[in-house]
């Protein structure tokens, strides 16, 4: 089953927003085995969407367009598609009254616009939008199958899924199972020259790496009948490859690196701190992102000035003069100072210059330093980052969270310490 | 001038990746008044991709690709081009000498692949790329021009703007002008009803609404024959939502909500801490984002534990047990407490339940207190959040900023305080 996904919207032609819908249908799309060989975007034009409904089903039997179905005159992705089957617009009275009760829903009166959206090509198939006022549909006449969604994604994704995807059940003849690996404290070209010979000799499974903010992912993906046959494919590759990258995976699926840390210090019982300069707060942002953390954070502190990194932590004032802020020995009391006072087992801290300007010759923007308590034991780390601002911060973070997981894990600790 | 913008790449296809190339270039183009009537995405196949250029060359003169300049088996996309122009493929030296310089500058050899990146068709433009090993190409002919462009944003865009950017002047017939107001402390929709009149009766400038966490933005775009003419039409319509909008609209064009908080602090002379449960140092981090932020921001805190909040910022022990940790009683202690131990004039804090677990009946998920201490005066703010945990945590850290610069630029104070 071959398919195609149409996005319609002068704002995608415009490049105000991007097109995370055609992504995402493309994804669903690839788990169920329907293959994808086109999308196109086209804008809220009448002649060319026609033309792009023509194009597309001389190519392909299935047609997935999102967009086009509000309640201005610019949305005709359904009038279109009406046209292009030769089928009249019908009311749908139970649209009509889901509209009306949206709409009251959110303190607005039913323009003629919204009655426009009752209405459907004749025998067409009802997609309830429980998130807005745009229901889609499904046209299947003469082998060709058009399914017409909405635009914004919280209204699109719950269709999509709850109805489109059941549907669509029918054409599967295969299936596409993807496997993800999590990857951290590697460098994407080491990893790829570790794992370049297994990724060049497969064809199923296939091997994709990405790289994301200081971490990499792999995906394994492979095509067989069913699911079960799929992951068998997958096992021994994975095996191969874990045997070769062993302890820089840190996870799998969708799981985080601050999951997986949160997860191990729970698991031990070991509890945390952060002190941050540079990072201002996105180490224990992310850690907090788990829900589950709160039973280890106790607390962080910012000290993003000299004073406050005295005051707070019991950062030396001699250490900061002989030494400066951005230093090995102040990350290290950071660390030091954030445990004691917390009464934790580990301290984390991180201090760096992340730009664009207080950079030097001797300490250069990107330079960054991070401290590592963990009970009783003083470690730092050196860093020296690349990019904008923004970058330099997540980047030092993902370090952070890194580091503390190979501590962990990879070296010899009895626990609870 | 019309164009297409062609995305060449299965893992695009695959939804691997989100299209953002499209959308950049789109929007490049959208400013320089050329019209993109569509955009295509195709996988790494010769028939397919020659059938897209063929298809787009139909309708169009100008078309623009990204992906399949690699060096591997799959990257086909100048030699489909040199097919299509019926060119003959010949080698570029200095290419070869700067792919060379590229491949042995990360470590890697040359291989047959790479030796491949340096041919281009004859007679065309060659583009250089100082970030990879793969050149773009311009191939002019017959008053068609094909413009091929690597994949990886990172290559692309700085090659787009040095080089495309340049010799696409030649074809603009007029430009697209915007101008952005960035809004808070407003709802979406009444903020649409207040210019509802004003955006229905635009059409140069179209005014287009976006909401955006916790903010809002809207944008302002005319057509005109050059820039000067086209602020000339904007002005009056700016004008006008101003006087709706007010207070609402906090800056303009690339500014952030955390940056206007820093320059009315800064400029000020006012000093300010942090003092976060919830959003865990997101409210600090945002902050922080902001460059000059140093000389006015002090320190924060994460209390995200009672015994943290009760140590590091005083919070009463009375005051967890009566109200809870999430309250107006506590929110404002934390505020004053962080006030006090930092020595600033405003001290800001945030606690709320962020969920997906923690929320009750009379305490649910996306209850959120704000703390807001200035100089003396202590206030607080409730907030209802919807969203999951991500959203309602960034959801708060808008709130907030927004919160702290409508008390120092729409209250009435003497400043310094």
């Amino acid at each position: 089953m071959k398919a195609e996904i149409i996005s319609i919207g002068t704002e995608i032609l415009l490049g105000d927003i991007v097109n995370t819908n055609a992504q995402y249908i493309a994804k669903q799309l690839a788990h169920t085995g329907i293959f994808v060989y086109h999308q196109t975007v086209v804008g809220d034009n009448g002649g060319r969407l026609m033309e792009a409904y023509k194009t597309a089903f001389e190519r392909v039997d299935l047609v997935i367009t999102t967009g086009g179905l509000g309640p201005t005159r610019d949305d005709i992705s359904k009038e279109v598609a009406a046209e292009y089957f030769n089928k009249e617009l019908v009311l749908d009275e139970d649209s009509l009254k889901s509209i009306e009760k949206y709409v009251s829903m959110t303190n607005r009166k039913m323009s003629e616009g919204n009655k426009k959206q009752a209405y459907f090509p004749k025998d067409a198939i009802i997609i309830k939008n429980n998130n807005g006022t745009a229901p889609g549909c499904i046209i299947e006449d003469n082998g060709k199958t058009l399914i017409l969604l909405p635009g914004p994604p919280r209204e699109m994704i719950p269709m999509f899924e709850n109805d489109v995807l059941p549907f669509l059940r029918k054409y599967q003849d295969g299936v596409l199972v993807s496997k993800v690996l999590k990857i951290c404290g590697i460098g994407e070209s080491d990893m790829e020259e570790k794992i370049k010979d297994i990724v060049e000799n497969q064809t199923n499974p296939t091997i994709a790496p990405y790289s994301k903010t200081g971490e990499l992912i792999l995906r394994i993906t492979a095509k067989a009948k069913d699911k079960k046959e799929a992951e068998k494919l997958i096992k021994p590759v994975e095996k191969k490859i874990r045997k070769r990258l062993g302890d820089y995976i840190y996870g799998e699926g969708d799981t985080s690196l601050e999951e997986e840390v949160a997860k191990i210090l729970i698991k031990n019982k070991l509890t945390i701190s952060t002190a941050e300069s540079c990072t201002g707060g996105l180490l224990s942002a992310r850690l907090i992102n788990y829900p589950g953390i709160s039973s280890v954070y106790k607390e962080g502190v910012i000290t993003y000035s000299n004073e406050s990194k005295e005051k707070l932590l019991g950062v030396k004032k001699d250490t900061l003069e002989k030494y400066g802020a951005v230093s090995r020995e102040t990350a290290m009391e950071m660390a030091e100072g954030i445990a004691k006072i917390s009464n934790t087992n580990i301290g984390v801290s991180i201090t760096g210059i992340a730009g664009p300007d207080g950079g030097a010759k001797e300490k250069p923007v990107g330079l960054v330093y991070l401290g590592l308590f963990i009970n009783g034991e003083l470690k730092s780390r050196e860093l020296f980052l690349k990019g904008d601002r923004q970058k330099i911060r997540n980047y030092s973070v993902s370090h952070a969270l890194c580091w503390i997981r190979r501590e962990l894990t990879c070296t010899k600790r009895t626990f609870p310490l």
